[in-house]
């Protein structure tokens, strides 16, 4: 029951990032996002995937390899963003 | 180390939120954060925050504590954005 818990808890807020990207995907732009919150949460998640990885916990591993990708894509639209404003 | 490295994860993932909150609140408007996912990740957070209560593991009950005090933050101000568009 337990270990079930961790892993609907887990399953969520690594696929909560989903509509995030489409929300970003759709509208072009990662206006809304704080640049140093996904500085932040990426450096966080890929300190957890090392952990994941030392640990040999495959669910680690996946689930923040997810994340992580999804917070690479937000952060190339925040990227994106930074190059259009200066351009203008 | 690992537990090191699981701390400074854990910490990072906690206080990314915090950039966020500021960005937020800076422009009175959640409106580039999608609605889903605040609320996919509201409903994961409190999840962990009951598996680590159910654990015993002060850790997790903090950090998720406040990870979800930040994320009904973010979410009150999705909430006003979207009063804010009805009254339009």
């Amino acid at each position: 029951m337990i270990e079930l818990i961790g892993l609907v808890a887990g399953a969520l807020t690594t696929s909560g990032y989903i509509p995030q990207i489409y929300s970003v995907i759709k509208h072009n732009s990662a206006e809304g996002l704080s640049g140093l919150f996904l500085i932040i949460m990426t450096i966080g998640i890929s300190l957890w995937l090392l952990y994941g990885i030392i640990q040999n916990s495959l669910a680690l591993i996946f689930a923040n390899a997810f994340s992580l990708f999804c917070l690479l894509v937000l952060g190339f639209y925040k990227i994106k963003d930074y190059y259009r404003k200066n351009q203008k």
